[in-house]
């Protein structure tokens, strides 16, 4: 990886160079300690809290049609005006690159739009998946004039709360089903979703996606109202036939403009600072304690041990932590 | 949480009781700093390597049917002379606490079975994640007799690899579908899988599945064949007629004999243990530095400042890893 002083990278942000954007994100995603301090002092020195964009989350099980959704919807949000990011969590591409790498062939027409910046992120598992940067690089397309941003990831789980700590309107994507299938949707994730849309909404299954808005809505209707006030919508919507798209704009939109008028759009990022101050944290605390020379042969000679059986697990743990402890002392 | 001696633990996870089993799961899953070295001590003088037993971890989206089919293959292995512990992770759970705490009910035979020990496993996403006790429940099961462990995964994602790190034989289960469904399965995960279950092979579906079964095994061959030598296989079973157990569970058996025989199975275990001690490693060290007098403090202040809007989160990790530093200077 090359590397840049910060100068570089904060001139290249602010002039909205996309080039230096991808780069600036690959700063923040090493793992060197040196690279995450001055990913830092980049982060501190170009965020603005008051970056006027909107921050949508959209998750929805395998084959639910999210990719065409959002080369559909993105294109929709560029022709009213607005630069579109599209980061992608794929918590399970660690082994084989996922299919999320294959979004930028899926998203043909968005890819190449001028308007528009399509990234994997590469969630991993190192050091307890704590070292996800999805957060940050928002926050770096948004320098770089990115007022869209769409947060994109897969299955149901640790990855749909990670992105809901980091949007401001989590959306989840259904395909029109029963009654039977709808029960299948998680409460969890029901109950975090802001709104909810119904692809493929068109054909042979436009009336069964209707009957399916009605029984979502009154599902809904069981659920205790949010302390935000604000009670999750159902859309339908065709990425197919392009249709819908309006309507789901107008509901984050008008989400946005509550949340704001009654002081909840800031509070709730806010507080989606502290969660990120804690993972960083924990991250950094790891990392250094991964590289402390003392821990470090110690480690290895324990995982030795442990590789060889001539140790358990837990008499292993005990003796490495008893060797933090002293260190602490 | 009432707390016992390592003794009564001990003896009685060795009589096989299923109350002290329980009382020794929630010692494990305790956070207390003193409960952790005390679970380990408890694991280290219990835990044998050559337990005779499978760990099978069983995923699948929701709705596919995972309750029913554990709830009918559970009491399938009972009937074959095995005790059966079910152990579920479910990751959205924290919030509402989930669906999988009502699995109790749905398994309803196999939670009054006398031979069938079920628990949910509380994730949680404290410290980054990396507190799941599951495999540390996995193993005092063992201890306690069990020799058919299943743990139950909820989705496509981090929980499928924590779980795969975990169990001998993981399986992904699925409901008929058209070869376009087939496609949304994650490659990642069906790499992953050593045997795909198509549940719900009956009635009006049983043709479908059967197709299904094709179109999967042809998908499956374009896979390179795995290190292990072994290909995937794919079963259809009926979690609501009770068909397909034994084609199941044969499958399984038959896993475990070859990797037995090529040596591959207590390899592979070996291998978890590695894994195992990294995130009971990461833990401890993350709890021990949480609880560090300067440090807590200072982190607190800066927690303050961060969600006051006075200092940006940057800044603040900067400053906060600096006295980390400077602690293991």
């Amino acid at each position: 990886m090359k590397r840049f002083d910060l100068k570089y990278y904060v001139d290249g942000l602010k002039a909205q160079n996309n080039v230096i954007l991808a780069q600036a994100i690959t700063l923040v995603e090493s793992k060197r300690v040196e690279d995450q301090k001055m990913a830092d002092q980049l982060l501190n020195e170009v965020i603005q809290d008051s970056t006027p964009s909107i921050r949508v989350g959209i998750t929805g099980t395998p084959g639910v049609g999210k990719s065409s959704f959002i080369e559909g919807f993105g294109t929709y949000l560029i022709d009213q005006g607005k630069k579109v990011a599209v980061l992608a969590i794929d918590p399970s591409s660690q082994r084989t690159g996922g299919s999320i790498l294959g979004d930028k062939t899926r998203m043909e027409t968005l890819s190449r739009h001028p308007m528009a910046y399509i990234r994997p992120s590469a969630s991993g598992n190192t050091l307890g998946g704590v070292n996800n940067r999805t957060r940050e690089a928002v926050l770096l397309c948004e320098v770089a004039g990115f007022d869209a941003i769409i947060v994109e990831t897969v299955g149901v789980g640790q990855s749909e709360t990670l992105v809901n700590n980091m949007v401001d309107f989590f959306l989840l994507m259904i395909q029109p089903g029963s009654g039977d299938d709808l029960q299948g949707i998680k409460k969890g994730i029901m109950e975090m979703a802001h709104g909810i849309v119904i692809n493929k909404a068109d054909g042979d299954q436009a009336k069964l996606a209707r009957q399916s808005k009605k029984d979502l809505l009154s599902a809904l209707h069981l659920f205790a109202a949010s302390e935000t006030g604000w009670s999750t919508q159902v859309e339908l919507c065709s990425a197919l036939e392009k249709t819908g798209f309006e309507s789901v704009w107008q509901m984050i939109a008008s989400f946005q403009k509550e949340m704001i008028s009654n002081g909840l759009f800031y509070q709730n990022r806010s507080d989606q600072n502290l969660t990120w101050f804690e993972d960083r944290v924990n991250f950094g605390i790891l990392q250094q304690l991964a590289d402390q020379p003392h821990l470090k042969a110690l480690r290895q000679e324990l995982e030795l041990k442990v590789k060889q059986n001539e140790l358990s697990v837990s008499k292993a743990t005990i003796e490495m932590l008893d060797r933090v402890k002293q260190l602490l002392a």
